[in-house]
């Protein structure tokens, strides 16, 4: 499927967290040890906010990131206090940038690592239930992007856990109608640009992986010799598909069934189930 | 909008059509004259028939033409009897593969030159019409591509002109309701590989250009000493957004609401006419 | 051939002056009016200076500017006082990154309009006078690398008019070897970050147009209603190849054989005469 | 490094051979066994002569071959007696079209895996030794067109086995000077659309794999269920980076140091030893 991941704290350089870690999500797009593939090359993407614009900057491309020379120039010019990247491994919908991860609609990101299990056969069925006004703003033809769309269309503007959970519920019910037996396979994390949700969820409660990362300051603690975590602030928080290093302490799986939420003040991890509308 | 060509006649290299004729399509992605942009540079794609293959290529990329390596290759290597070529100028549409012309649905080809006005606001009732097993196999996000479609779900493969005049009719009718005067501009080409339809109609009776060649026999006779003229097999027929030269004699205007069909044996013109499925 | 920009001045969002003038350098890229060619659509690159990182990001790609996601993205959310823009219409070397303007060399950055005449003809004896630890450091096949090569290896760091004029003599004494009447044909704009030169010079004394823009606070007078102007800083200097719009007042032309250097304190002009090295 | 595959034999499509054997070199560019790396997703190109055509089609594109629609579509279509196929893990050179194998003069091809050990530092002298005429079709930056460009200048068009042994010394000489112990790594093919040769060598006696098909004739007797076998000529050959499957009795090695021939009539293999030019 896919490898991504989610910084934020004080504001870095993309690359510190990019390309510097040995694991990095660059490294993973040719080696990812956790995913369904070891190689994530079609195509990629990176969102971040910038200082005095309200939406946030996506920038994607169709070729694999490790051999991307602008990936690499943005990555080491650009910082952001929050940002997404994504690497992609086509399950077979085209390789093309309105395919590629973070989708934006207005100050919301959405990406995604998983599928609509046969999502060929139930597509139809979720583009109608999509809010014929957002209808309008899809431009793709994944499940991830119909996902993002699904979930603004219940609410997610306003309560994202609950529109997700509305949104699961639909896909798992659309799924069951037409014969499926584990409808979804999801993590996905979401921000508005200031508080950032993560899920980790599957209908057969075997969901890919999903690692959030330890307090900074615990981890300097443990390991005053890591430059890189000198480069990141105390309260920085990554989540991420798989750990970005073997470094002992600094990486917690999120459990099964759960989502989290990185935000001012305490962040906080709770049971994700599937809600009816 | 657009420029496109077909040719139908005996095999010949494609650059013999695509590249050699002082104002061939090559020339016209950076030097329209009649098109509503002079500049269609956002994507091009060709598609042929090949011997022993029932269904045809088709190779697309989003770069211009103009400078397309690969395209100059293959039409210099690649003879075919039957074949596509389209230009694109996007009229907001991703630039991507999935968009650029001609599509394909097992062994047909369409592709068309114009817009669907309001696309966006109608794009929903539309795709609502598509046959439920078709809509799994769109891929792209234009308007040309759903035209396509929604003649294929009425039977284009059985009656060609009777399933472009219903889509036709579906589109003015949609509009109509959305409130749109002049939904449908369109010069369309479709084949199955034996036959070549194409069609010139707009809502508005001012349709974008289309022209067909004269034939060879009486452009031999008018012009002896051009060399193409005996390169291309005397059934040949062209159909063009414009015309690849000034060569008088050689183009006719396909006229306002007329459709005609290039088929061994006599080719045929009548009135195009949208009607209700 | 091209059409470039540069701006030097207070922090400013890139599309405040790539897109936001009416007659921008993406607008340039289908519609120049002064350039040799309309279109410019074979690639383009930005380079630009951020806060804390000594070289600048340089982000190139091969389609046309126009359409382009990514450009708008990176424009939309990075600021910069100093950075360069080139959109490019191939002569003839190939549509590649690595062909694609402004290239960099450590802090420094170079751009090109214009051409080395039959540059087929005196590309070795060229790359011969680069020095040999420079040469590993060319990636492309143009004539405008080639010339910033040349100028790195006549000391441009330390002198940039005279390393610039002595690239400019070898360019003309190869090409007169070589029997080329005009061997050189050139705008040239480099910068280390700090200060900006502009070059306007050709073997023919027919050069390629060059404008600067006249110092903001006049224009302010002129034309207090523009809201574009009041997002420049009074220091703001473009150096452009054609003007971003019709404002009267606005544009000068850099006369013929002459450089100008925009720093801080008083920007200079002066003449510019090919020198042996 | 990299991979590659030649065929020779009756017209075949070339999915045939690149698509449809269980370890294709499509499959390859995703899962090398044999290779330096498991993915090899740094651009392709397949070259194949034409009925009527002098010189070879070349196409090559900068993504993964994994993913790439085109050379799906020109594979499933496009039917040749003589083609090569590459597909490319750089070792730092740039991603681009002037980069990727085949490479082409007039009527020859070459494809190359393997490099020459730290070229950075004696490119400019290999450069040097290119015939000044030929220097100028030179259009990327690897070392695998340069070894090209120095056999056809040492008379590859005349000699080949000759000339890539006096390329192969020149680099080793060079190398050498430079102070590399080990200068060369290849496995080169190369063909003037009639006549195929393959070469295996490296300065360390420990060159990458290389192997040549086994007669069909004596395979379909090992295996008459095979059907793709009987897709392919009984003069067909196939020789490859690594095999296409596990089919027992069809692949042999070709020898550390040596170079095959395949022509009408007897192949040949013999010793290959670098020469003084």
């Amino acid at each position: 499927m896919c490898r991504w991941l989610a910084y934020s704290g004080a504001p870095v350089l993309l690359d510190a967290i990019l390309y510097k870690p040995k694991h990095s999500l660059i490294d993973q797009s040719l080696h990812s040890r956790l995913g369904v593939e070891t190689t994530n090359g079609d195509g990629f993407g990176i969102g971040w906010y910038a200082p005095h614009v309200d939406t946030p900057a996506v920038v994607r491309d169709i070729g694999p990131a490790w051999s991307n020379r602008n990936l690499r120039e943005i990555s080491g010019h650009v910082a952001s206090h929050l940002f997404f990247a994504h690497i992609r491994a086509s399950t077979g919908s085209a390789v093309q940038q309105t395919n590629c991860h973070p989708f934006r609609h207005g100050r919301w990101m959405w990406m995604h690592n998983g599928a609509i299990a046969e999502f060929h056969r139930i597509r139809r069925d979720l583009a109608l239930a999509v809010d014929p006004r957002l209808f309008l703003d899809m431009e793709g033809s994944t499940d991830s992007e119909m996902m993002f769309y699904l979930a603004l269309t219940f609410g997610l503007e306003q309560d994202p856990p609950g529109a997700v959970a509305r949104m699961a519920d639909l896909v798992e019910r659309t799924g069951h109608e037409h014969g499926v037996e584990y409808p979804l396979q999801m993590t996905v994390a979401v921000t508005d640009g200031n508080r950032l949700w993560a899920f980790r969820y599957s209908s057969q409660k075997d969901s890919r992986s999903l690692f959030y990362s330890t307090r900074v300051d615990t981890l300097r603690a443990l390991h005053p010799d890591l430059r890189y975590l000198w480069e990141m602030s105390e309260e920085a928080r990554l989540i991420v598909s798989e750990p970005l290093g073997d470094l002992p302490g600094a990486w917690n799986e999120v459990p099964e069934g759960t989502y989290g939420v990185v935000q001012a003040g305490r962040d906080e991890m709770r049971a994700f189930v599937p809600q009816a509308a």
